[in-house]
């Protein structure tokens, strides 16, 4: 018999960079009475995303967040939404560019996951934030 | 009792630019007959997508448009595929970079979006067009 | 009654391009024991990506790889992470641009996907790989 579970994740940011939240989800999942199903991640903010992404090499982080730089730069003339910061419409278009949403099978109480993903909030903000996940389980 | 419903929603579009729906899919979601569950929208076309972004300061779509525009520039000699017109292959890069689907938690009749976000239709081409979006109401 | 089933595919490429599996995942979801509710795609990967984009015209598919190669090139000197070979860390950042996840809504057994919609995998490595989709589909 399918049920649904709800969950709201909250992940302290200390400014840009890629925070993973494997474990976090993972343990949430871990407490639900049953095992097979749906996993939805929805991040309710405008200025950071959910990204699976390599979870070996941190370099592969390194190298995410130099590229965004130089394809986003803070500060750009272009941008005429400056008042909350230079760094604040950059993320704005990071977020465009990546998703807020995940969706993901899980069997076995095990999230389907390839061996080299982890799941990642990636804050765009150089500030610290506080960060909501709302997270949805559907199974049986 | 979970149970679904489905429905598509047509969203006519003025040209490029960004299109708030969030009121036309919370205005569907509270016409079901459950409160809790998963929301889905797929938008059916490949020169168009759908955004979760910053619903408060006009600027944010301004300048989410200046970006893409100097990003994915109309009339790029790079592009073969001309035959629909100079915007036409920009408009199939923009959606490729972004979404065309969604997944929202949905609790107490309301969608689980930040108190900043709106949904958003991204008209890619400069001509207006009938978007059609598909939306699917998982609940109880 | 809803009820769910799980299944993974694996989809061989020969290099870096777009795959179309559209008919493989209808196939799949022409067996199963139930016609409406809601198919998610998760890739298992992190160098290359889910995309929904236009299946009339192959010079789409060229102009997308076109503008990636040019947007993300090769052996860019950025990048750290190069023990993989000079394609790797560009496959990750057009993973991250892109998605490894689809929703879709199902009725009659048939994906909501527009007339020029097709499902693709995007290789982005120079080489082949067996690459493992998992798929979910809830319904009734």
């Amino acid at each position: 018999m399918l049920a649904q579970c709800f969950h709201e994740l909250t992940i302290p940011t200390r400014g840009r960079g890629l925070y993973e939240i494997t474990q976090e989800v993972g343990q949430w999942l871990a407490r639900q009475p049953f095992q097979d199903g749906l996993l939805t991640l929805h991040l309710r903010h405008t200025s950071a995303s959910l990204l699976i992404q390599e979870n070996a090499d941190p370099d592969v982080r390194r190298d995410l967040e130099a590229f965004f730089e130089r394809l986003v730069p803070d500060g750009d003339s272009l941008f005429v939404h400056t008042l909350e910061g230079e760094d604040d419409m950059p993320a704005h278009v990071r977020t465009a560019l990546t998703a807020v949403n995940l969706s993901l099978p899980v069997r076995g109480g095990r999230m389907a996951l390839g061996t080299w993903q982890g799941i990642y909030l990636w804050e765009h903000r150089r500030h610290g934030h506080g960060r909501h996940i709302s997270l949805h389980f559907l199974g049986e």
